[in-house]
């Protein structure tokens, strides 16, 4: 295990009926907020009404911004920040999932400053205050609800890029499960896909051996997710499951799991980006026809890791390592497969001949997040294993 | 899953030569402090001049206040409160295990108040402020470093009693698991023990059957600390295992395992701070020595859990439910015996004819806890079987 600071600041009320607190928890922040939602799936089913009673009850006025879309842009980021600043807000409040979240959050930052917020995400400027943040999650993937990420998307220049700052985690999130009955089997699916992959970056790219306690605990989580997410996949409105998926995406990361890990990489999210930088993917998408290739590609030269997880997580009997390892990300890709989640990048409709275009593009994250081993030859060689 | 509010805000800050920052973290609160510590270890192994030193390179005016005991005393903790209001002190600093920061959170809260701090324990009156504080923690154990309960003996009634609050979780705890290289084998091992029953207590007493993302955490948990610990009593100063065990009993009390268990009960730990009350046994000892009993007794009502236990950490493969139960008891008790733990009341040297007044003893907390189903006989019952 290797040094660490981990500091969890996030307030987190978990449960049913919960979002009824997003009123009084926001007002000890101020009197002025905006509210940041999507497309308006939050207006069909009663979670808008809720929050807006809520904030009502709480005496707050209300400055709207709605229209963030799956994979959230920057044009839409720099409209909420020009609102919060014209209207002088004292807080944002965020209804949605993590690309509302994300969005919230780069609208905290830049409502601070004035240069273009953009250049917290080129690694040009750091973040050194924000706009106190209140969160209702509405689906169970990012963890952007408990933690200091963000994840915006430049239309302008297809860059998909995100970055981190201790400050951007929200100083509230209100986690109700039942606000997850009505996400769509795809997109819930989706969701777990994206949670596994958080954990899976890490368990992977730890550049210290021996983190058993870590570990296990990403292991627990993996198992977690998939058994929910099956359950909630037959059946949308069990609670426990929706509850447990929920707690489980938050948890894969919010710091913990990291913490101890030293330098971890996001290479499966770097490629990934790429996709939906320039065939706007959703997002778990992607990363489910990207994750088997990785995988298969990293196993190759350090199966040791691999055949732990397919050794604890799919149980998977097979004693030599290199067998042992492919086995279990056969194990994960069925699951993928049998979710409803895409396992190639024909699934997508992504023909093999844009396989140098993505790789070209996923240069630009490679330089910023500092993975200095892939280059363009490698993330096609990746990439051409999505299959 | 049940509703929860989770907050952790202590900042931790883990790792090789981090306890020098103990200056600068605390001078963030004030800069008058009050420095809590034990019987002298400390000046021994050099943890006192590292953080004296570094609390003067930080300006810090400092009143000290050694001689907590290991299961530390009320007089001490009134005595810590007078010093506290005297010299006016801003923060307190505590160096040492779950006993010296749990005597500090007292005299934290005690400070506050114009009543008699055994107040807060006896459940009279509750915490609504309390000095900041601040800790270096040099025992893998208790997880008083990041969680708001406290546990002191009043000798004057020979009442050892525990309670809690969100305001009594520190400000900063700093680990460095070389602190903990000089432990003697004995208390490396009754704090691993501590540590397992902190997971277990909730594991077990949980009223919710289904709570499977925080089952799989703790069994990570547990079966971490047991070959973390194994590692440590080999080599006191295997740096990686020290990390892992420390780090494990911390996560094992921190809230995040609670989290979603509704409500859950301590019974082990009732009836074993009779044992520590009457005869002062060190507490780990004296849990090693209550839990298999209290785990025969209740997995003879509602095996289940113990089978899955024994199954997921000590990889049991008995089909009967009851029979894997017990295997999996019988498995802890010969790790407990493996460590150098007690497993009888006849290792403590305490007499069986001392069994009533040690059940008598309990039922005091027994009524303050709401452990109702546990009376005089039950828990007699139980240390009977203590052997």
């Amino acid at each position: 295990m290797q040094n660490f600071v981990l500091h969890l600041p996030t307030k987190i009320i978990f449960g049913r009926d919960t979002i009824k607190n997003i009123g009084p928890e926001t007002a000890a922040f101020g009197g002025r907020i905006l509210l940041v939602y999507g497309s308006g799936s939050i207006k069909q089913n009663g979670i808008y009404d809720r929050v807006t009673v809520s904030l009502a009850q709480a005496g707050l006025t209300v400055i709207e911004h709605p229209g963030v879309k799956s994979n959230p842009v920057l044009s839409h980021v720099r409209e909420g920040i020009r609102l919060a600043k014209e209207h002088k807000v004292e807080a944002v409040v965020a209804v949605g999932g993590g690309s509302v979240i994300d969005s919230a959050k780069a609208i905290c930052a830049g409502a601070e400053v004035n240069h273009d917020v953009w250049l917290f995400f080129k690694g040009k400027k750091g973040v050194k205050s924000k706009l106190p943040l209140t969160c209702v999650l509405t689906l169970a993937a990012a963890g952007s609800e408990m933690n200091g990420g963000m994840v915006i998307t430049n239309e302008e220049t297809s860059q998909k890029f995100g970055t981190g700052n201790q400050l951007l985690k929200p100083e509230v999130s209100i986690l109700d499960p039942t606000a997850t009955f009505t996400v769509p089997p795809s997109y819930t699916a989706y969701g777990a896909v994206d949670a596994i992959a958080h954990l899976l970056e890490f368990y992977f790219t730890t550049s210290d051996p021996a983190t058993p306690v870590q570990d296990r605990f990403m292991e627990g989580l993996t198992i977690n997710i998939m058994e929910s997410c099956r359950k909630v996949l037959t059946r949308p409105d069990d609670y426990q499951a929706r509850a447990d998926l929920m707690w489980c995406a938050t948890l894969a990361l919010n710091g913990l799991t990291a913490a101890g890990l030293g330098m971890v990489g996001f290479p499966m999210h770097m490629i990934e980006h790429s996709l939906s930088a320039l065939y706007d993917v959703p997002h778990g998408a992607g990363l489910s026809v990207v994750m088997p290739a990785w995988m298969k590609w990293r196993a190759a030269e350090a199966p040791a890791k691999f055949a732990q997880l397919a050794r604890r997580v799919f149980a998977v009997e097979e004693k030599d390592q290199y067998l042992a390892a492919l086995e279990g990300i056969e194990r994960l890709k069925s699951w993928f497969r049998e979710s409803g989640s895409p396992v190639s990048l024909r699934d997508l409709d992504i023909p093999e001949s844009a396989i140098p275009a993505l790789a070209d593009n996923s240069m630009a994250l490679a330089a910023i997040w500092r993975l200095k081993e892939y280059d363009s030859a490698v993330v096609s060689s990746i990439l051409s294993n999505c299959r």
